[in-house]
């Protein structure tokens, strides 16, 4: 349901669907934000809720939306991998807290048997299957090597073998993805978590209300 | 699983998730093309699937990475919506079949209360989100209408309540999500189907295998 109008006061906080949400959910609590009951309905198809806060909504959205949401300020708040981050690289998200979890490596990963023969250190010219075409532009031109970056939005692990790509460029947790597919890492690119994004213009006009939003959940972390 | 080595017989036929496979499946299986069981079951992971065909495979991706896997040659057939192979406009994929089914309209939309006093044909600047970027910059800049089109994955109809922009690009079937967000279609950008794809390449080195299979799917359209 649309509001009619938000208060100038009211805050949003913009949550990505899937493992990210699960793991920020018992933070967001602790600091004293209790989604309403239809947030952890499976396949609940609402995207707006309301909170035990007067004032304060959660959107759930895209984990590649949240911070389109916030960059542009329909969102205040909200929480978002560092992976999303680095790939937008969005000049109006400020992102002030390592909520510490959600963590995951971002790595380039190619066949078992082409690793066994391969040393990255003399690729000049590859093709990668990637989520993330900018962060592979950058990581592979920042290492001098001339990289034909693919988009894909889901089933990277399928590229290899079926020769879109020898490499793709992917968030990796336990590695059993990988592994079922017959790869293995052999780069890494960075090390990612979940961080609290904030919109800059309105932490400038509104530095209490979201302020206080920030210091509960830093406490939170702290003594986590 | 992956396999160790693909015949070089061996086709491929990539298909988006979701409402596009269901309406397609009927026809595939009317044309001789019956997926594993493991295909229609709920929930699963699996990604890549036998048929029925000796040599025919199928994988099951994002709707959005049907037509990359095609026009890289990764699969040799494909099934995409209208509106991705516009959204991409890949030399390497021809279309040869028009489908029939999964039929939708791409369409700008604005919230009612200023359609009822907007005029799309004195636009000059607007913001647009959208999962169609290159659509959406090719229609505007073909009206002369300067737009900033803001990428988003899903929840489009969002944005417009939450000021992000105003107007916002995307497909239509019923309506119902359009209306349930208080928003009106103002402007049709075009009527879209599930099209059958072929890789080029691979039309030219194989036309009787992929030749097969676009007589045997013409024939059940033409026929439905």
């Amino acid at each position: 349901m649309k509001k009619e109008q938000d208060s100038p006061e009211d805050l949003l906080l913009a949550l990505p669907k899937g493992r990210v949400a699960d793991e920020v959910l018992p933070l967001l609590r602790a600091a004293g934000i209790e989604p309403e009951a239809e947030f952890g309905r499976p396949g609940s198809r609402k995207l707006r809720f309301t909170t035990n806060v007067p004032g304060l909504e959660i959107i759930r959205v895209r984990s590649f939306d949240v911070a389109t949401f916030v960059a542009f300020g329909a969102a205040q708040l909200g929480v978002a991998g560092s992976d999303v981050l680095m790939e937008f690289d969005y000049q109006e998200v400020y992102a002030p807290l390592d909520l510490r979890v959600a963590r995951c490596r971002l790595v380039v990963a190619e066949p078992a048997e082409l690793a066994s023969s391969d040393d990255p250190d003399r690729w000049s010219h590859i093709r990668v299957a990637t989520k993330y075409p900018e962060i592979c532009r950058r990581h592979f031109a920042a290492r001098g090597v001339q990289a034909e970056c693919i988009k894909l939005n889901g089933a990277m692990e399928l590229a290899p073998g079926l020769r879109l790509c020898r490499r793709i460029v992917d968030v990796v947790d336990t590695g059993r993805t990988l592994q079922a597919n017959g790869l293995v890492e052999v780069e890494h690119i960075a090390d990612c978590s979940a961080r609290l994004i904030v919109n800059r213009s309105a932490l400038k006009t509104r530095p209490e209300s979201l302020g206080l939003w920030i210091e509960r959940l830093r406490k939170v972390v702290d003594g986590a």
